[in-house]
């Protein structure tokens, strides 16, 4: 083998734009809605440098991934992706980024003759879930962790399509989904690696280009009601008040307690709570409201902190509501268990940032990304690149392009030292 | 003059029912909507019965206010009232109860020969504003507190008929309402009486079936805009945080502490702060409020106390975004001063309601009533019947009928000591 050419991010930037020039709209914003037109042409894009610049053709799986394979000597395999789809008008490098740097892997170690082991490159179909909901669809059903006829067979678009029709358009089934996980066993496959922008403001707030993510946070997410009796503002005394919104402010500021209460010095220790919905009737100015309904959205790497955090959650909603005389109801919507990464895969990962940037900033990932779907399969690390401004789903949400460089330079590093890890291994 | 036949407000309840069966949709709710045919017909109803029992025409002033007057052995005045209108679905007695206690009052003062004052009893156009949002607009045309083209003018209801032409279907005009204040002044009115159900719940918490209303409240109403930055649930630590809806839940807790702080032990003193509409944004499950909307309607008797709750609650409103690193912004929706009612008609009032029921307790009214107007030009009492359940504006407000009939019997004791003062003064 040769040794590879140097690890540099300028083609990978000059792909992205290329790329981002052909599926924005004229504000810039990314239009790769999974399953649509301009998400098969972010492909057939993909596809054509695979062809023209590496020779390598692709192959779908039964869930619409779409895979290039570099055979390496052996068949013992690293997997490397992530997803060229977007949300409406979203961020040119959100998902994008991490298969375009799968691409410059692939071309690097093509460079270097043929790698020690096979290097598979994915682009996972349906990762944001923009259009009927359900995100990580791909990357689930390789994981086995998808249900198509219970999780996709009844949603609808907001045009009122079926997702079973919009699939049909694509060539893809439900009963196809089911066949991913086996094409996926079948690859051998040791590692899985990804670079993404980190959709958050925490490496711009450390004013660091790159970071190496500790794992996908786990999430316990509820509905919850505060149930008292609307009343008129002038006639009801407060003694006689079931005031079901100051019900749902003081559990609201309770739950944001709790979060730093469990908050560590580190950042595998962040945790966070959101009330993001928050929903008062009848809503008028002289109505005391008597419903209230509030989201709670829980988020820690570590599973048993997070148990605890929801227990405290509950505890706080029970005394808000015996507080105001109003009662209170949970609904679950959501439960993800922490995917803490691998950490052999990380160690390579910190040692790859602090080669590109000197240091190696570590933080949790509160987002989830194809890479969770992995870590419950394969050895799984990733890398995050900065971004600036920290929000994301948004046309606006970008890397600065010096510390894109250096990001994709970490990931390619990252790359090379899993190679030759499974080499060894 | 003969003396006044016994009190009793048997006549009254038969009278309601009989304008309830006529009035109210299937379910039992009042339908009388200002400027409709239903409220056409209850004036109709009201018309004949003067017309058939007293003798007695009406006349309409430029407001459309309804007018019948039983001439007294002096010109000077005692002007007794409340409204017909009702909301759409709204309780049998709110408003209809005065007006027809009012109508109770003549047909015994007439009995009782010449009454040595004359009795105006009058139905208020549009108490509620149900329609158009401008409540009090016949009252507060009498007491010279309406700009009838400022206010009136431009207003438009639900299926986009403008209030002008409302008005023109039942042969008011906006020019015509500016007169309505040189004909109440024509009336050498000395004084102003009202009965209206409470519309909350203090008599019915105090077991009581009747009360002494000290005024009505001063309101000082008005929108705040919290604006922080949306940031996704996950993706943003506590510490990077602009959460526009923790410092908005934070200030309604504060309003709250704020009216606790404020209320006394008297009824006199009682205060109240509420915060009815609430609407945040993005209002997504992963997504921490960029901006939160809430509204603040302080209420109090006492206008120092309610000017001192005011700045309080706007310091609360710059600790809250302080700490939550969001601006707020203030937008004032209504500010309307306090009507203390008259000490010597309420000592009459205290009279009248201790002979029906054996004890007077007093209460303030948080809601505003056509006495507030005319509180504001003339001496002015009220008399409240308890609310069961004590809820306002749907039909299931109601008042028992051992109360009802005490809250009718202190009223009429109150049209007398009243009377008999006005003839001596």
């Amino acid at each position: 083998m040769s040794p590879l050419p140097p690890a540099s991010g300028k083609r990978v930037i000059v792909d992205l734009q290329e790329l981002r020039r052909l599926t924005s709209d004229e504000h810039g914003g990314a239009q790769r809605v999974a399953w649509g037109p301009t998400w098969r042409k972010a492909r057939e894009w993909f596809q054509g440098k695979l062809k023209d610049e590496l020779n390598l053709s692709t192959s779908r799986d039964g869930a619409g991934n779409l895979w290039a394979t570099l055979p390496g000597r052996s068949k013992k395999s690293l997997v490397i992706g992530s997803h060229l789809d977007s949300v409406p008008s979203g961020g040119w490098l959100d998902g994008a980024l991490g298969v375009v740097a799968g691409l410059e892997v692939l071309r690097r170690h093509q460079a270097g003759g043929q790698p020690p082991v096979t290097l598979h490159l994915v682009d996972w179909a349906d990762e944001e879930g923009a259009r009927f909901g359900r995100s990580l669809a791909g990357s689930a059903a390789s994981a086995g962790a998808l249900d198509p006829d219970k999780e996709l067979a009844h949603l609808v678009d907001r045009n009122g399509v079926k997702l079973p029709d919009a699939l049909k358009e694509n060539g893809v089934t439900l009963a196809g989904m089911k066949t991913a996980k086996a094409t996926f066993d079948a690859l051998s496959c040791q590692g899985y690696l990804e670079l993404h922008i980190e959709q958050g403001p925490v490496l711009e707030s450390l004013k660091k280009p790159t970071g190496v993510v500790l794992g996908t946070m786990g999430v316990e997410r509820h509905q919850l009601r505060f149930q008292g009796q609307a009343a008129h503002s002038g006639a009801a005394p407060l003694h006689l008040r079931k005031d079901a919104f100051l019900a749902a402010a003081q559990f609201a500021l309770a739950c944001r307690d709790i979060a730093q209460k469990h908050s560590g010095r580190t950042p595998r220790s962040r945790v966070v709570a959101t009330c993001g919905v928050v929903k008062v009737e009848p809503n008028f100015v002289t109505a005391v409201p008597g419903s209230a309904e509030i989201s709670i959205d829980l988020r820690a790497l570590d599973g048993k902190v997070l148990k605890r955090m929801l227990a405290e959650a509950q505890a706080a909603s029970k005394r808000a509501a015996k507080e105001h005389q109003v009662t209170v109801a949970w609904s679950p919507l959501l439960h993800i268990t922490p995917r803490p990464f691998d950490e052999t895969l990380m160690g390579f990962a910190r040692e790859a940032v602090k080669a590109a940037t000197g240091t190696a900033p570590e933080l949790p990932s509160g987002p989830l990304h194809d890479a969770s779907e992995m870590a419950g399969v394969v050895p799984t690390a990733m890398i995050f690149a900065q971004s600036s401004p920290g929000i994301s789903h948004t046309r606006i949400e970008d890397t600065p392009l010096p510390a894109l460089d250096k990001s994709i330079r970490a990931f390619l590093f990252l790359a090379e030292k899993t190679v030759a890890h499974l080499a060894k291994a």
